[in-house]
Parts: C-alpha cells; structure tokens; sequence
C-alpha cells in the first residue's frame, strides 16, 4: 500500500531514495526496534533514544524514556519518530561521492498518552514482543503499581516517509580509473554470547537462542 | 574533565545513568559515527540520522543530509544532536525491570554553516577520518565544484550530557525466585566481508582489513 508523502514527509534530498509505501516502511519498523524521539520544549529541539513496539498502523514507546517529553504532554504533542537501519559503509573513488546504504523511516505525528488500562497493557506487550517474541509470557507480568508508574505513548503512523540507499558505490565516470579500492563494508548488529546472570540458574531457553534481528 | 549540566541537559530519568564529564563523551562519540540531529520548523520537530565527524569540542555534519534544516539556517538554529550505541538486551525476571544496556550523549547547541573555505574542508576531512581512519588520503579529494555542492555545520560541544546502563537486570528481591532466564544479550555492530565494486581491480588495502568501531 503506498501513501501520498504530505509536503513535510516528502524526501527533499536525494528524492530516488524515497520510499512511501507502507509495507515497506512496516519493514523497517519492525526490524528495528530502538528509534529516536524528537519533541520541542521551549523553541528548543530534544532527542531521546528509546525503544519502541508496533500494532498495525500504531507505534507505542515508554513514556518514562523521555519524562522531558511527557512533562510537556497534556492534549499530545507533535513528536517525530525516526527509526535507523544502517546496512553498509559505500567506499567510492572520490570523497564527494562516498555514501552510506541504510533504511529509515521519519513518522510525524502527535503523541498522547495511553490512559486505557486493557490498550496499555496491549502496548507494552506490542514493545516486548517486538524486541524479544515470546519473553512477555516467559516474564513475571506488570503488577498494578508497576502498570500505574509506567506512561506509554501512542502515535499513529500516518505520515511517515523512508529513505533507502542500497548497492555499490557511483562515482563519476571519469573517477573510475582513480587508483583506489572501491566497494561496500557492510555493517550489521551483531547478537553476542547471552551472559547468564549469576543469581540465574536457568537454562538459557530455545526463543532467545535464535535470536537475530535480521527477518527470516 | 566534568562539566556541569544545564537545566537542560540534566538527566531527568534514572539520574544514576548520568555522565557530565566530557572525556567520557568523547568516548563515546568517537566509537560511533550516526548521529540522529533534531531541529523544528514551524513548530514541528525534525530528527534525520546523518553522519558526523569531531574536531575537539567541535562537532561537524554534513548540512546536504539535512537540507530541511538548511533552508532555515540563516544566523544558525538551535539543534539536539544524539549518538546512541546499542550494547545489549538486558533481561529480568519481570517485564518492569527489562532494560537495554547502552550508551548515549545529547548536545544543544546552535548549527552554523561553515563558510571559511579552509575550515570547510578540515572539517570534511575530520569527517572522513572519523567515520574510516586513512580514507581520506586514499581517495579523490573535493574539487572546487564539489566543496560548493557541500554545506557543513558546526555545532559546538558545549552543552551535553551523557546517559550509560552496563552490567546485569536488577530485579526486584522477591522476582529472583521466578523461574525464568536472566541475564544479558549483548549487541554489537558487525563489520561484514567487504563487497568488492565490480569496476574496481585494486587489492583491499590494508587500513580497511582491520575495521572496527571498538576502541582498542
């Protein structure tokens, strides 16, 4: 399904990179799960690092990462969600057109906070089951004091646009004899060897021994 | 060295997270490259991921990967940039005390656009440096054309603070005894086996053949 970009989401630089389609951008959403969230406070811009979960056409994150935010947030906020996947560094001849390949998507929209009890509880499942499937029923569940300390923050995925870069590096023609190596390094997250915590006597169980990032 | 936080970058959330000192900053600004920048327009917050190089206090980004930004950069605009790495997953036995382990730094600050022509390219070739150690020299440097199609910010780093988490989950006393697994799965970034252009004969020179963003 692709969306008509609104003048704000509409890829400026660059625009061969844009992408509007919303399966697309469901792609990238869900192989990423760490965005970052810009809000304003006082005519100044902030930017917070922060988790985040997915149900359909809906992005939740925590309200507690980002108290500067909510401190700010009766009736919602504009907010943009920009979430980043970053494939490859692009080596070419000239410094000019040295480039990244990466896959992110820009939401704008206005955040509010969830007060329903039975969409919070949702929410915060969405967020757990979109970093790591199957650990919310493997976990002892949110008692009513924790749910009560806990803001979650939904914002509708309406205009979003993303941007793409894939594939080696174009240099202008006449650099191509330029005596250099040219090519791509290709970057991705790497999942390491878990560490046991040492009041832990459990197996290390089959849902987390897979774990990858990168879809199937 | 530690600097005092402003009201603004006092860290609001788990303030035992907080880092002031800027060699620590330094640190971690100098293993990661992607940046996540933020500005307003028209009330409404922007965050695009662009890369950045560092020269002392001073950060560098290239103003084409933010031309949004540029068109209203006259006598400079105020920024938030943020540079998040990602270390691992950190697990506990209840949902509530599930964590990440990670590292980040937040900057205020004011972009202006670079206008002194010798400032300019130092501050591409630190942003060469930074992101690729030796690639600089190793390529075909900008042309007058080229240096004209660029604009790069200056940002000073004067305003920041940091926010680090490292170890195991914390839990709660009475969740130990739950049965489930604890621990940390950790994330790094993986440097993938290069992929050659096909235009290009060069062997892979020697400076990319130990790539790695972990410091030694």
């Amino acid at each position: 399904m692709s969306t008509n970009p609104t003048p704000r989401t509409r890829v400026v630089r660059e625009p061969d990179r844009a992408v509007y389609d919303r399966d697309a951008v469901n792609r990238i959403l869900d192989e990423a799960f760490l965005c970052h969230a810009g809000f304003v406070v006082d005519g100044q811009p902030f930017v917070i690092p922060t988790s985040y979960g997915r149900n359909g056409n809906v992005l939740y994150i925590h309200g507690s990462a980002a108290s500067r935010m909510l401190r700010n947030l009766d009736k919602g906020i504009p907010v943009c969600v920009t979430v980043t996947l970053l494939d490859g560094l692009v080596l070419a001849r000239s410094i000019f057109n040295h480039s990244m390949n990466y896959r992110s998507v820009v939401i704008l929209g206005t955040a509010t906070l969830i007060d329903d009890p039975v969409e919070k509880i949702a929410a915060l499942r969405a967020l757990s089951e979109h970093i790591l499937p199957q650990r919310w029923d493997d976990s002892r569940q949110p008692n009513e004091k924790e749910l009560k300390a806990t803001s979650v923050l939904r914002i509708p995925i309406d205009e979003f646009s993303a941007k793409v870069r894939v594939g080696p590096p174009i240099d202008d023609e006449p650099d191509y004899s330029f005596p250099t190596w040219a090519g791509v390094i290709p970057l991705d997250t790497r999942v390491g060897a878990p560490i046991r915590d040492e009041r832990c006597q459990r197996e290390f169980p089959e849902y987390l021994r897979n774990y990858t990032r990168t879809p199937k």
